[in-house]
């Protein structure tokens, strides 16, 4: 692919669009940027009920080697789908999210706009933090730790499951209508959802409706709402049978989980516990046994049950593949984003692929994944839903559910800093599981090894991980290129990759080596108006080499296994 | 893409599933081939209610170079969604219908078996053959000419609209309930349907229930079953005043159209009609106006209709574009299909692209498209939907709305045979439209340029056009590898692909180029088993140069702007 073909650039941000989330009948400015060579048409192309429309785009200015062109397109209808057709030297190209082809593209891959749609005004600069309530104690202990929760800098809290259960995990629900007594009862968690809204935070709390535990009441009672084996026993989770599976062909137990003014999604949506949204456990086998499959059913009522009580609701499906088909905006706003970023990052630096590695054989195979393929597998994923899902995406890399990178065996620091620029150059919400930025201890080979107490003794100033984490929250949150801006991969080969933020003239570059030795690569900075680094020293305060060559690209030694961020100078936009 | 990574191949077909459609809980053999070199281990990973679940795949015999493996796989749900892994030299090579990937893939290209599907029995070895019937006179010339539809070897009539309508195309429909008295009437309909069937011959018949012309009794009778503009003047498709859009918030409507049992779309399936199934004209825009987005719920309903009548109807929407959506088995058979085969091959043929010409400026760029990218257009559209739906694509080329090819100027006979050749290479259904057979004069720049009278004095023994045809159906008909084959591409760069379809050890690799000059290309065809060809005549007479190679390469030349089709000998399969 040529420089200018790399150039071609639009998205669904603010960068490019004056209103990411109009109004139906609204217009709105949509906006396209590469290389100012020898271009001769832009074209925005839509579909209008159906059918395809060109709208001519006009230059409107230049910033550095880039122009940018615009459109106003009105807003006809609820989604709006589009592409850009540009024509340089006798060749038409076209250019959706997955990229620039010389032929006709897929809509999938289109850019979309969705007009009215509800996303949480807090999700611009969001960072989530994920606590297992039991390594803190109980809900009191977080409500207690506020303050180091906003020292820190996260603005949203994802709770595993707090309901009535036997285990420490809470996956094996007893009763949906009730906060365990062990964290605090139902007055805790009332408690802790006024301290934390008190301080802008928001909490999401973690729930299976796929299954509850065996000592559930509806068990005891014999009530019909499980599938059963054919000797008549619970049909069991993964065949696990203390985790008896629930049969949704059963009405009333619709209507106590979703339905009903007081059912159970209902209730903690509502004042007093006034939660801001649900993460649901195995959402990717919910609703599905064999001939009953009923999920694209049960989750459209249990999507549109959750925003008919509150309207910005955020939802979040535990789902570790491709789960495309929820993120079209009338769903879920996020999984756990493993397949879009958590998978890749740690295979990209050299642990198990967490999927391919349950099986025996494979999990044997060394193969080392290369940059080219974290880029490919990356934009695929995101060039499947719209930008305000994007914005939205859950990227972590540890959980309850997988070992601390950093506690695998000579995962060095330099790795998680690596990861944790990485999560800043996603598009996306941060996620950080409690402990990760202090380093906490843990082993790898056990689900307790990465439930450990919280170690609140780490909290010192110089904890280099609770350093690296302070900056890089800090850095999202203030930063617009972080918080909503825009993001192109500059380069991609072997083991290294380099990708910009940008929003505006604010440019940040940061680039993640896996190679084993030091490496020196040349990145085409014009792509995103850059000029150079205004010092160089990158935002964590590594001292690295870099200089413009005589091609006008910035050439930059990087250390093996390690990662650097850069703020760069961008040139000024110059209206035609 | 080395050697062993492009050898890698399965599809739904019988050459490599031994029940293409199963029912619910039946277990069927799947394969899958590549060359027999260092492979350790081979899966079939299949999603299993939501869940990933890995089957090991067993070497079971050798083609040549070629080895094979199989697994058992039980289908426990409707859909069956899976992809192949395979290791090699500790790589992770990821197999899917897109193709081969060192990352994980996405499921929306997974290989898919639906259980319980109904296809046509009627699809395999099919040949479509369009008829506008004013062109033809009336529907008791189209029975008069059954035995040289018979000659001719096509085996489903697809018919332009028939019903009640003041102009010449009858789209413009006065009155759904009765064939127009011009084409004979509602009797020659049901004489026609009987004399067809009785020659194995299947009937399509064309409607818009998109619009009605301005002339229908719902207007006349002010019934409110239609959109308004705003000053009370009925909304006309794509603002022709005389084609007034139906609206289907009207309950009544959908009642009159496909719900009540002598609703139009049932009483023409029913006897003494008896009709196969439905063209819907402008079925992308249908039921899609701004606010008011109806066609996911519509299709759906009329879907189900026309199945609750005649659950083996074959249904045909008239979209141009990426349709994907409708073609995952519930919905549509095929669209017409430009998408995936007839703006390809017209484009690659040097025409105008058939939706980017529409544009002035993009009109005018002489772009000339490459190999490289008719097979990714085409690989990235089959990858996205069903061996079964892939079967059923119907493979156009020219029709009632775009100039027919051998009219432009300059259009060779040779192009036309390149042209015909892949349309028995691409998957799916060849649709002849009426006269291209002969060769029938016309013109390019006006709709009644490609709706000329049927020319019958150019039946004759020596017409070329007819000679070609009448082998290429004869191909389709009596050939495994055509009537229900595996396709695989065997090479693509500049201006020329080749392409294998094969079934056990039947191969025909054809070959087009777009060349300006003769070009001397290396064939892989081992990768199919192949030896070389039994003769070095194509099979519509053609002498070519050719010969293998020292790297067991078919190394064969091929003359500008032109197309061969080659049968060549296979290695016998040798069970392990």
């Amino acid at each position: 692919m040529d420089l200018f073909t790399k150039s071609i650039y639009s998205d669904g941000t603010k960068n490019y669009v004056d209103k990411p989330i109009p109004k139906l009948n609204d217009n709105v400015n949509i906006g396209l940027s590469m290389l100012d060579d020898d271009v001769s048409s832009v074209f925005l192309l839509r579909i209008r009920n159906g059918a395809e429309e060109y709208h001519e785009m006009k230059p409107i200015g230049n910033r550095g080697k880039l122009a940018y062109y615009q459109v106003s397109i009105d807003i006809n209808e609820p989604v709006l789908s589009y592409h850009f057709v540009v024509v340089r030297k006798n060749v038409i190209y076209y250019y959706t999210q997955a990229g620039v082809t010389t032929y006709v593209p897929d809509n999938a891959d289109n850019f979309v706009i969705l007009a009215d749609f509800i996303q949480p005004a807090w999700v611009e600069g969001a960072v989530f933090y994920q606590i297992f309530p039991h390594a803190w104690g109980n809900l009191y202990k977080v409500i207690e730790h506020i303050p180091y929760l906003k020292d820190l800098g996260v603005t949203a809290i994802y709770l595993n499951p707090i309901f009535n259960a036997p285990s420490n995990h809470k996956y094996d629900c007893s009763d949906y209508f009730h906060v365990d007594e062990e964290f605090g009862g139902d007055k805790a968690l009332e408690e802790l959802s006024k301290a934390l809204h008190a301080n802008d935070m928001q909490l999401i709390l973690d729930i299976s409706i796929n299954h509850t535990g065996i000592t559930h009441n509806w068990v005891k009672e014999k009530r019909h709402f499980y599938f059963e084996n054919d000797d008549h026993s619970l049909m069991g989770w993964c065949g696990v049978e203390t985790l008896p599976v629930l049969d949704y062909r059963n009405e009333e137990l619709r209507d106590l989980i979703y339905r009903a003014p007081d059912s159970v999604l209902r209730k903690w949506l509502k004042p007093p516990y006034s939660i801001d949204g649900w993460r649901f456990d195995v959402a990717d086998v919910f609703a599905k046994k064999d001939n009953v499959q009923l999920s694209d059913e049960l989750w459209k009522e249990v999507c549109n049950a959750i925003r008919e009580e509150k309207p910005d609701a955020f939802i979040i499906g535990e789902h570790w593949a491709d789960c495309t088909k929820y993120l079209q905006g009338d769903l879920w706003n996020t999984p756990m984003n493993y397949y879009g970023f958590g998978r890749i990052l740690r295979q990209f630096t050299g642990l198990p692929e967490l999927f391919v590695s349950r099986n025996e054989t494979l999990a044997k195979v060394p193969y080392k994944m290369t940059a080219e393929d974290v880029v490919a597998r990356t934009i695929e994923h995101y060039s499947k839903f719209p930008q305000v899902i994007a914005d939205a995406q859950m990227n972590l890399v540890d959980s309850h559910d997988v070992p601390r990178i950093h506690n695998y065996e000579g995962y060095s620091f330099e790795k998680v800093k690596a990861v944790v620029i990485s999560q800043l150059l996603w598009t996306g919400i941060p996620c950080v599981y409690y402990g990760d930025e202090l380093g906490i201890d843990g082993y790898t080979y056990h689900d307790s090894g990465f439930r450990y107490e919280m170690p609140w003794n780490l909290v010192t100033d110089d904890n280099q991980y609770l350093q690296l984490y302070k900056k890089a929250i800090s850095l999202r949150r203030n930063k617009d290129a972080f918080s909503k801006g825009s993001r192109l991969v500059l380069y991609a080969k072997d083991y290294v990759f380099a990708v910009a933020r940008f929003f505006k003239d604010e440019v940040y570059i940061g680039v993640v080596s896996m190679e084993e030795n030091a490496k020196t690569i040349k990145l085409p900075i014009s792509l995103v108006g850059a000029i150079e680094p205004s010092e160089n020293i990158d935002v964590f305060g590594r001292s690295f080499e870099g200089s413009m060559n005589a091609s006008n690209e910035y050439e930059l030694t990087i250390e093996p296994e390690s990662g650097l961020l850069i703020k760069f100078s961008c040139a000024q936009l110059r209206s035609r």
